[in-house]
């Protein structure tokens, strides 16, 4: 009774002591120390707290299975990169990870090598092409590879009212490891900021604008799942990404092309064109663990 | 770009730099720091990220204008009493504040003085009246007292289908500081555990239960809002309310009489009920910013 100050940040640490597993009490202790010290050292006001409430409360219900509100809040407050950061010990070689973002969606259709996943997005054509390789420079066939990204307007196709998806597919690797697919060229986009993190980033003085990117999610048995961007050389937002994620190693020429030459795939386009080629290196789940 | 480590945190509070509020930068500032700090302690995991955006989104959408998860949430951290503890400079004499909870519901009906709001929640009959003073032991007349508990099932009315209000009203106190309604006994609770927060006691091993107490929010003009409890003397969950609520001050005796006795307002009840008397002193707006 009467707690307050550092008893009270004691009795809730020690209100965890029962749980079953060790992990739990680690992070829960760790998560009231540190939410207690924030709260001491800005002196918290109740008016505050309730603004808090109020904005994690209409961060959950502005979620739904195509936004995910606090995915977004995470990346602009650096915690999704942090996190990257934390639980990736990528080796030498392999292709680093950043931020997940909140526009991923399960059950994306299924492409074929080099088919096209623009599915009339607006935008410049643009070739998407590599390789799944292991850090020893060999070729992972059968790779599952996830990629969506955004469109010219810079919306993905969930920020949209379709029918069906735009520039989102998955595909496998052949048996040399390549994947290919055409979509169209990403553009520079501001992150949602029609809902509470839009709130506090412009409370923040804080831009929305992140730099082009291809989302990429790869799986294969044995290998350390790849979440990361391939993102666009010369964008101006590179150095000012809203959500942290830049690595230099994870940008890539987007290269021009006129109408009517033949592209790597053999097709000879009609229209001007982009391609980018970018292999995606796996760390086996031993070298992700060391 | 490749921001990782102390210079991601660096960065993260350098992007807020442009805010327009000196107090916004503040906390933000404190905020990343110290979630950093919290996700660096424990090396966080992706999965546990995932987990967390998880929770988090959740408890948002379990919250609906009867519910409120996240109060629950910060409740259950003991960062609701952290911040009543740092908000109010409570002066010697004044009644102390505790937790706001999650029950709370606007518009609720007027009682006359010695009126009755139980509404046919079961329980048994509790006279509940006191005083509305200042520091100075003089009456407030006109202070607008608001209250609301549970019933002897352990349920507040939005917990229930319900047609109307039971055990929740606002009244005004009369020339000199009175209060007074009858309502039912409140007894000892769990706080809602079919949601996110029950999950997070559950893997904490914490229970759930609060000792009986009956809520109370008094606002008068040139006195600082008062929100707290009066807690039933002798609960046996006095010492481990799961929201660490509980001041010695606040605890009042739930005195019981026989049927056929007269009460305190002159009323003579035909089935057995209690009593309790409790002075809820305000502090001036000036005391309270001393
Ligand atoms: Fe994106
Ligand atoms: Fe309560």
């Amino acid at each position: 009774m009467d707690l307050q100050g550092d008893d009270l940040t004691a009795a809730v640490v020690a209100s965890f002591g029962d749980s079953p597993s060790d992990r739990y009490r680690e992070v829960m202790s760790a998560l009231v120390r540190h939410l207690h010290a924030f709260a001491r050292e800005v002196d918290l006001t109740e008016d505050e707290y309730f603004t808090a409430i109020d904005f994690l409360t209409r961060t959950g219900q502005i979620s739904t299975g195509t936004r995910q509100e606090f995915v977004l809040l995470a990346d602009v407050l650096g915690l999704s990169m942090l996190t990257v950061g934390l639980g990736n010990r990528t080796p030498p070689g392999a292709t680093q990870s950043t931020v997940f973002g909140p526009f991923f969606v399960e059950g994306s259709p299924e492409v074929q090598l080099g088919g096209d996943i623009s599915n009339g997005a607006p935008g410049q054509p643009c070739l998407v092409s590599g390789r799944v390789l292991n850090t020893k420079g060999e070729p992972i066939p059968q790779a599952l590879v996830e990629t969506w990204q955004a469109d010219e307007d810079g919306f993905y196709d969930v920020q949209k009212e379709l029918d069906g998806p735009q520039n989102r597919a998955h595909l496998t690797t052949d048996a040399d490891g390549n994947y290919r697919f055409w979509a169209v060229r990403p553009v520079a986009y501001p992150i949602p900021d029609d809902g509470p993190v839009g709130e506090l980033l412009r409370a923040g003085g804080r831009g929305p604008m992140r730099p082009a990117h291809i989302h990429f999610m790869v799986t294969a048995p044995g290998y350390s799942r790849l979440i990361t961007h391939v993102f666009a050389a010369g964008d101006e937002y590179l150095d000012t990404d809203a959500v942290f994620g830049v690595k230099h190693s994870l940008i890539a020429d987007f290269a021009e092309h006129p109408a009517g030459t033949e592209a790597p795939d053999g097709s000879t386009p009609e229209q001007p064109y982009y391609t980018v080629d970018y292999d995606l290196v796996l760390a086996t789940t031993e070298e992700a663990q060391q």
